[in-house]
């Protein structure tokens, strides 16, 4: 049989070079490195330890070299060759450029692109057993898209209208994160806003209001159900058991927003459970926030793997391979074990962030929001410090990002905003009438715990500045008035 | 004011390190350097002469620099915070990983990535420089989505449509490629497919048909009329300014697919012009087709700035600023030079293939359809080998392929597809009613004469060996005959 | 005054690139980055804390683009251009290519290249700063040579010949390691070997045979006393103090092979406290041993800064810049707290092998043998195992070896050796009449716990199978004797 | 048997991952490079054509991983364990650690890497069949040493001091280059200089002068005769022939510095055919002056491969194997082709700029020195120029250097210098009694007629600046004397 790698098999080294028993020794220790690469290959199974990046290398390497644009003598005449200008373009991609699919299906395998073609549907099926081995046994089938969440969405949208053209609307229950709505309106559906229902701080799934909506709307009008887990508190996740049970009790597709959800064990575990009372047709989440790859792609997932295709070939187009590239590097770089250490970490720096928070919220009278089914994102109020002027209270967010802390948001009561058509009151809260400004952080996977000692060291600061320059005001205030 | 990269300005090198003379004459050096980034960033035009691969990537650091996640002492509380796990794929990526555009906009500025907000926008104003250097000085503007032609131009009808909420039908000349077909479907709209008119071997657009079907399904249900520039012959490449006038008289909009056509100035100027005397919308063109990247963008282009947004804000979230690297080192290292200096080889090479074509159907007793809108592709008909047997033909092309030939197509007829309900007879030869097969070949970017030298040396053989097993077939046909 | 690097100082960046408030972020992001750069070149004191890779390949290009070889609009009239035809190899050198130094001097500036000598010089700073910093602070002065440990140690004879013309012998305390040997014979030189006094199983320098040998040959006639450090138990560290006092009383050189010494406290200890009491003119170590770089160079040091010059003049040519390279990147890499780390873990470990290699052998009946003045390496016993069969035992290094374990030698007695035309007796033992085989081991830096661990595994395994075959073998003689 | 990369012969890669026949294509494509890889190992020849960079990186990580430091589970418990800190300088060394040679011998197989050895090993042959192919049949055998040409010459002259312990002069026929001088002192032996015969405007060997002083010192007492080919205009490569005959018929050993004479053909043959009416014993190059590779190493060569091993066997330690990673990629990229190509431009530009300079003299009543025996460097007179005063002429080599151009230098009568005691009056001219100034320019390998046209354009710039400069001068001298 053929060889696609160099190796010394047929090749007779002669003495001169190099000793026997060195040679052998040298091949001998080679020997875990094949049995890794074959396993790989066979099983489709992730790893239990990362693999060095040599290693990684060489698999990628192999890969690329058998697409036809890396042939020795290969003769291009058609228009899409995979020709590639800049040596440096060439060097960062390993010589991939025919990119991933076949017009219009994107699980399809592409002829010339054997490597490519290996490439995207191993990064796949490793994908597909790290989600079932970290908690979501009954998943079908996964794969990647090389577009954003949101448009991943709409692609999953497009492909649910497909099988129901007749039906326009999708009851989406309301979270303020634009791209999650824009998806809807992207497809040129109708979105049916569902409020959350205001619970103690926290907002939580308004289950009543998508069955009234059912029934008003008709079974035969509605697209699909949309749902969303990960999410800035106090929103909390979405009650997808449910939701998903009104899914399977009138046969409406139910779709889920799942952006950085797949690095909470309480969210996967809460996808696996809705799936077994009722029904969930995808279920999509962000490559670069669950996976630590640049921005860039998303994962489609289901429990139907027959669904899954029906997505892949709405696709209308070949795909960059260069988000499958990551992601396969990344997972062997981790391998299972690095990524449960990741999720770990993540889970135990979300205790001590909320801890911490709790602490210095009670030390200046102010609380942390009571979210119990966000176990990434909290929510502190800023009350006390923003007083009756709420609005400058915005200004505690660009103190910290000029100090290097990004990601925390501070919400202000009064921000409406229309997006293609749709008004949304207090936009940033995911509710109307929002009374109490507050600040939102996250315990995102891959955050460290100094991060988070930093973060409190520079929000201190901050708060002192900012209650100083208040009470100066306040203070200035008066005297004038006195005077 | 800051820095942010290494240099010398502040620092007093002691002479203990290195004479000053010595050091002064290797600074003295740097200034032309210097210059080139100073222009490249404040005139935003494409170098004339290409930059050296070290210069390149000094500029890339530089910009990564910039984005929060490469801070030195950065804290990320929040989401998405562009940690990347893998120094594999974050040296790949020069440590970009915040992706471009802001939840749902392509074009707004990312405040978590001032380098990637620079690059993305830097690559479109460099994509645009380009496309009026080579002949289409009245594009107003245009930029780079990291999505297929395909779903691009999926992209360009949905933002059409929330223009035109009423409208429904997509008008349509027929070309016989998935992707371009499925970018209506992927956006549910309704195809009205315009079939082309067979005139000599070659196929043109139905001019009168479109009218035809603007004045019986009206102008308020029509989204748009879509035609398609660069194609396989015998197609011709539409008659874009024909199309655009009506374009123009009726008020719709005209979307061009316009895939591999920047690369050929034949097509470049029917755009221009077409435009002059009409209404073309959107024009939108592979990168890797066009710019030699490897698959994974396109560029929409327009005549009329302020439309664009409408698309870039169609799009639903962050996107992958991966392509915008790729293209934007492509560009610097050809320089303006280097890229027209490749359309010119392609033209001579169109040139060169055409005629060793014709030669090499003359000894052979066949031809090469005359299609003199389409300087890309060519046809060769196999009429006198494929005899009755036109089935068998297609062998022809698995023996090209597996001799390194990628890109040559054999058509035969009767091949009928349905594509998402739509049926095509004769699909992939643009038309009905196909007699003669034949085969397609196309000097695309980036070809050598030594590939199509190459090329016919192995199409002879093929040819040759295929006549002789016919041949054989047909005696032993016989004598089993005469037995 | 003019730059070398991109950055932003005089660059007008348009805000249609990037709003100016994002930029300015991204800039004062890099003020602690320009600080470290300023520091560097200004001090030329090694980091507290190792750079990252980013921050460090920065700074190389930088220098880079100082050499005359990357001047973009260079013309190169002279033999010796710096060109590189591999694109793989320039990138591997980061473009340096003139090598250091000028026409026989290593120190010299180059006026080809200012990056180059700056490379050079700065690396040899903090080297200095690295050994003043573990123990050294008498420590006036040293350079990078790029040869190994051997040549650098007959360059170093070489420049005291120049000195003392006259003088043709070398008083060496025998250490049985070859190149240390060679080093002077290399040099055209007389070796007198001082054998080491066995003392209980160690064995220790002979100080009074020093004295003698200095008196019976008289002082002009020796060129230098020359000592060891580092080495394999049983043989100890010589007493450098000692050798140092008789250095300074009867004005003769004292050259140390420290070759891998610099990684152990305590030796880096006795080299200060010896020039305090006595003279040393140069002692020398390896870089690959001490720093963890490739094989390649070897650090010349003397506590008179004069001295040095006469070395580096002694070399005749323009030598290899790319050692240099590799440890400016590596010292940056780890900084002054990373190495610390090393060489504290590298402490610990070999107390902790020392430990389990004492309970290996008193299960076993074996002793490790006590060489209190040897902290790197350790010997133990093979004498139960040997019995009267010694050269079989040379066996269990074959078994060591082939299972990975690579460092651990076995000496057995009777190993005679002709080096240069000078016999030894016993090589590999340091001494003439070894009675017990023995193994030694060491803890190296950058040694793991874990690969301890794994020795003793591996050992134990071996031990048994050598026994039991051994076992057999007696058993198999016996039956064979009785028949 | 073991493999030791990846390959797919013993994987069955599922058909869910990729079609077999696509795969089966990618398979077949591998072969020529198969055959390449299989061929370069068996028969140590130089490629016709240049290797693809991902090839030769595919053959040098194959070859790093037989070395143990790479092995997937090793266990180091020695003092050299090849362990690298820096993740950069790992991957610019390919993983390879372990250098070259063992203890003392450059020749000889390191056990502890397979890679390495295989690597210096195939290194050196394919340097002897470039060598051979170009000219030196003869050539019997050579290898890199990671010195730079001086150090190796001292090697070399140590060697033979090895064999001949009695001899203490070299006979040197006087080049004034400093590094092939120091390479005599440096091995403490004793130079006698021969100084040329000035003919006409050229220097050339005083072979009587080489007679009368073996003669006169006593065969015995002669180490060995010592020439030069490649040299700076006017003086020309020594008569080597001639001293070849000396060589052998008074049986003196002979070295011959061919710094960077591996380049020009007229040098090459002159070896080639003075080895065959005479004797030489090694002929030393410089790799980075005949390779393009970086500053480094040096390669000796002999027409007897007995003599080599006593070389080799003097290096006392175990030497950087960088070196020859950077030959090897050199020599795989270019192939034989490539450097043919590279040595027939070189004469071809050497002619151009000769041609060129005969003309820029001739115009300004300047001569081109006539050295008919140099191939590569070329002087010419500043007589009318310097007038009388000649010092201030060297003004003109700092000009050009501050506009860019390198290698050119100006020599003027008076510079005497002393090496190591010795006294060279005009150094710089290889003579004494220099009377005209002149300026040396070379055709290195690797030049373009685009830099010689430079050149001139920038030579002629500064010729009249200098000139009118000089005329103010002289004028302004006037007036003060009238006044």
């Amino acid at each position: 049989m053929t060889q696609s790698q160099m190796n010394f098999n047929n090749v007779n080294i002669p003495e001169k070079l190099v000793p026997d028993n060195y040679l052998q020794l040298g091949l001998a220790a080679q020997r875990s490195k094949q049995r890794s690469f074959k396993e790989l290959l066979e099983k489709r199974k992730l790893p239990e330890n990362g693999w060095s990046d040599e290693r990684i290398e060489e698999l990628v390497h192999m890969l690329a070299s058998l697409d036809s644009n890396n042939y020795p003598h290969k003769v291009g005449l058609g228009e899409r060759e995979a020709r590639i200008a800049s040596k440096l373009v060439a060097r960062r991609h390993y010589n991939f450029g025919h990119g991933i699919g076949r017009s219009g299906d994107l699980l399809e395998a592409q002829p010339k692109a054997a490597g490519s073609t290996l490439l995207a549907r191993l990064t796949n099926a490793l994908i597909l057993d790290l989600i079932r081995g970290i908690g979501l046994p009954s998943c079908a089938g996964c794969f990647l898209v090389p577009m954003c969440t949101g448009m991943t969405l709409t692609l999953c949208l497009q492909s649910l209208r497909k099988r129901r053209p007749g039906a326009k609307y999708v009851l989406w229950s309301r979270i303020d994160q634009k791209s999650c709505f824009k998806a809807i309106t992207a497809a040129g559906l109708e979105p049916v806003v569902i409020p959350c229902l205001i619970q103690g701080g926290s907002l939580n799934t308004n289950v009543d209001l998508f069955r009234e909506k059912i029934k008003s709307l008709g079974v035969d009008s509605i697209l699909c159900l949309y749902t969303t887990t990960s999410c800035f508190a106090p929103r909390n996740s979405d009650d997808i058991a449910e939701v998903s049970k009104l899914s399977k009790q009138w046969q409406i597709p139910h779709l889920v927003n799942n952006a950085y959800g797949l690095q909470a064990k309480e969210i996967v575990h809460q996808l696996e459970s809705a799936n077994r009372v009722g029904r969930i047709d995808f279920f999509v989440q962000s490559s670069d926030k669950n996976l630590l790859v640049p921005v860039g792609s998303a994962i489609v997932a289901s429990f139907n793997e027959s669904v899954l295709h029906d997505v892949a070939s709405t696709y209308a187009g070949r795909a960059s391979g260069s988000q499958s590239l990551d992601v396969l590097m990344t997972l062997l770089s981790l391998g299972r074990n690095g990524f449960q250490l990741l999720m770990d970490q993540r889970g135990e720096n979300f205790i001590y962030l909320r801890e911490n928070l709790r602490k210095f919220a009670e030390l200046r009278g102010e609380i942390v929001l009571d979210s119990r089914c966000n176990s990434i994102s909290l929510a502190i109020t800023l009350a006390t410090m923003a007083g009756d002027q709420m609005k400058s209270i915005t200004q505690l967010g660009s103190m910290l990002h000029m100090r290097g802390v990004s990601g925390a948001r501070v919400i202000v009561p009064g921000q409406n905003k229309t997006i293609d058509g749709h008004e949304f009151i207090d936009f940033g809260s995911h509710r109307s009438n929002l009374q109490v400004p507050y600040l939102t952080v996250a315990a995102g996977i891959g955050i460290t715990q100094e991060e988070i000692d930093k973060f409190f060291d520079i929000f201190s600061k901050c708060w002192r500045q900012l209650f100083q320059t208040k009470n100066d005001k306040t203070m200035s205030l008066l005297e004038t008035t006195i005077k």
